[in-house]
């Protein structure tokens, strides 16, 4: 929709999924190198927190759904009242794009009950919602000023940038960075949201006025978006941090309590791994040797 | 050409190779995984309900063939009627792809008996036909209207994906989701291309009508694609979920019959396998030593 | 340089290196089948037919870089005749890729003769090459014709595929595909050359002129240009069917011959790879273990 | 900033940082080599001919903090002094680039005392400076002459190319071309700013003056731009040759020193490597089966 919360609800949809995804990511890690196993990202994070059954419900997408819902009420509601066709076609593009985040989320639940989709399902489904969206957007600046035809393309990169990271958790569930690149461009598309919504729909008067085709004014915005990936990057270095300072203090603790924590799995890459089995095997021969020969 | 057909037929046709390869991929994925074998997927796919030598016949390569040679025909009829070469380009553009998905289905032949070319033959063909395709749909919009332009962009975007599609599957053959993204984007083809039709060259009398300068009228046609995209998306899944149900009633069925079914190869990843084969190694190794010394 | 023998003398050397690798490729491709070792690449081919010490030198590189010595000379001397800067800036840009092809050239001899030099640095130099090939056609297209760009545009798709199947190449070494992707887009490179010297410059008068704003006729060039994909496609197909053919009747009659051919690396992935070595071990452990207990 | 010194600061840093990087890379690489051990790069280089403690000291991420520091005080005195925002917006940008470069050689000292940050941290801020880079300088260019629009589109090229160089190094560590990339294309990049410096705001009268819209010129500055790529080539290719001269004269003093020296790491690749721990557990096995069998 053509105003600030239209740009600030998706916006804050973004921020909250990002921070979330994050926290767990950073959290997983940080508990992957304590126990010596690996990491291995998950396109939805369960609430461990929680007790019960709750723990292991998959909250985030029932979440997700419910955000999505009331996304794509308001946009139906203020798009379809009077003759929707010619007036409004901007929220039934912004009404699809909730759809498709709405199938994401369906097909994330469907993946937690075990439905027989076929593998990876729920990040395939999460490109295909972005490359929605990017088409959309893509398609949508026809006759609109220089100043909002930037603005939108900067969104642009970072749903494509967005897009990339997640196809490549996909293929790479075992690298933190892909997973923390998602949540990383997901945090800069909500903020560069609001950001959009602040510059066209200002809700405050303010005494600095945007002018819409100033081209010194369209290299200020370039130079806030790279601001906005600045901060954000800043922002999940520190909540990394935090995380990992709590992780050492919890660890401290536990090797007090307990010593017979046992590593399953191996952090080591392949080559490593054989080795690791070789000697095992050798070190299990040896037994079986010595039983059978005594 | 520039009518209803000349969409609607090449549109058919990919819609029909796109369900014929949904099912067959489904099938064959539901089949490794009750086997316990490793999917793999194919350039085309037999068909087991026939019955004696035809059940081996790439009769999909042979189906190929005539419909592409009935699309030569008529587009070189109607286009060749009169002085071919300043009034009708777009058929011999038409002609042209017809051509290339015809060696497409001959090369996929000649890999069926066994001809000494270079593996993966029947891929790389159908790579260069789609590149083929995309260049002549890229450089065939010049002094168009928006409206076509912006409906032949969307179709580009359809195969550009399908062509990465297809280059991915020949380098990853046994992951489903490439096989998948092919049938996927082939589809998407297919019913864009009736869409485009439909837009550009109303079968019927209509109320409304596609005004093709007027810039709202293009976001509704992007919404369309994106539309497409989940309809299709939808239509696989809901295939996938037909054939899923199917399987397992048939594998109930199966076992009660028989229990002796051995899987030969494990599906497992590579570091994984490498565990699994010493495994046996050691317990074979015991037994020979068990035998060696009594 | 603007005229016909400008566009045909590189274009004649592409489609030269173009056929020797291609013939190359298919009959080490075949050879490595026949012995059942593994097909590998290389830069430059040797001349096997030659005898004694002419069999190993890189003779391919020196005439590359007679080659690039003739065009470097034709355009220096053509071009700087006169005041050179404001007249035939286009020499001193073919010049300049000659130059870098000279280089390429360069290091596939310093390879040959082990100079200590980063790996790889014959294919490295060749994208290279093919790179600010790429750059100077790109940005050189200023205020010419719709059909002149157009050309130049086909051009460059076919430059920036060798330049992607050379550096696919450098990766994959061992993937006849690859290497014959680096021939087929050199010779489609060679003969669109020729084409276009054959319209911009026409050598013969002739009946049929290119108007050069005509849209009809830019859309009738890209379909020559798929027809040139197409028949070079067709052509490589050609000989690797014929030397399949030679190497069927040179291998039945080696049979007769010798028997004793045994294969020193298995055609395996690095699954069955792996296999193989568990077994060849595990009977070599045997006969140890049958020794040390008898 | 738009003046000369403006392009020569930053340029002469990339300059060194790649010269020096180059260095390193080769040295690194030829030791590797003699030690026959693998090549490993990383994103800053110690200086092992300093003495003490400063050999481990990363000097490197120290001396690009600095340099950093010098532009970012430099573009925000001349660019904050008067009304800044629609005067010199051109120097926020610049203090933004060196901002970004600035957290990159922070998170390098952080990796260097080991704080908890995600693995390879140095290198996605690397590449995320140059995107920011990249961001600024595309959307920058609004309402310049050709000349200067396609001088910066050139230093684009470079940008991008050293980016994917970064990306290519975090993933494949091993390789000794990606690293050597990104000091190619830093270099090139330090270069060029340079001549960009000189063309836009020549420091010297010359009798040769760029005229901002003439195409011809434009031709000659495409060529100029590969001329560099060349010349940075020869360079760098120069100083792997000095090194590599280097490296084997002091290898020839050490064999007659030392006999003693045991490789640790083999340089093979993955199936060798499991080949060659298989004959070593065989070999052991067959002691451990004689000491236990006698």
């Amino acid at each position: 929709m053509g105003n600030f919360p239209g740009h600030a609800l998706p916006g804050s949809f973004f921020i909250i999924f990002g921070l979330w995804w994050t926290i767990h990511m950073f959290n997983r890690f940080y508990l992957a190198k304590a126990r010596n196993s690996k990491f291995r990202s998950s396109a939805i994070f369960n609430c461990p927190f929680l007790c019960g059954r709750l723990k292991e419900w998959p909250l985030e997408a029932y979440f997700k759904l419910i955000c999505v819902s009331v996304g794509f009420y308001f946009e139906i509601k203020t798009g379809f009242s009077s003759d929707w066709r010619f007036v409004n076609t901007g929220n039934g593009q912004h009404a699809t794009m909730f759809f498709f985040f709405g199938v994401n989320a369906v097909i994330d639940i469907l993946v937690y009950f075990k439905w027989p989709l076929p593998p990876n399902m729920e990040y395939v489904s999460g490109v295909l919602a972005l490359l929605c969206e990017y088409l959309l957007f893509k398609f949508h600046l026809h006759g609109r000023t220089d100043l909002d035809v930037l603005l939108h393309t900067l969104l642009l990169h970072a749903i494509v940038a967005c897009m990339v990271a997640l196809a490549l958790e996909l293929k790479y569930r075992d690298n933190i960075l892909c997973a923390l690149s998602r949540a990383y461009f997901m945090l800069l598309q909500g903020t560069w949201l609001w950001q959009i919504g602040w510059i066209l729909y200002p809700p405050f008067e303010s005494s600095f006025r945007w002018d819409k085709d100033d081209h010194e004014q369209m290299m200020i915005a370039t130079m806030i978006f790279t601001w906005h990936a600045m901060v954000v990057l800043l922002t999940m270095l520190a909540i990394g941090g935090v995380l990992a300072f709590i992780h050492r203090k919890m660890n401290l603790y536990r090797k007090e309590d307990t010593f017979k924590f046992k590593p399953l799995i191996k952090p080591t890459s392949n080559g490593d791994s054989v080795l690791q089995l070789h000697d095992e095997s050798e070190s299990d021969q040896d037994i079986e040797q010595t039983t059978a020969l005594t």
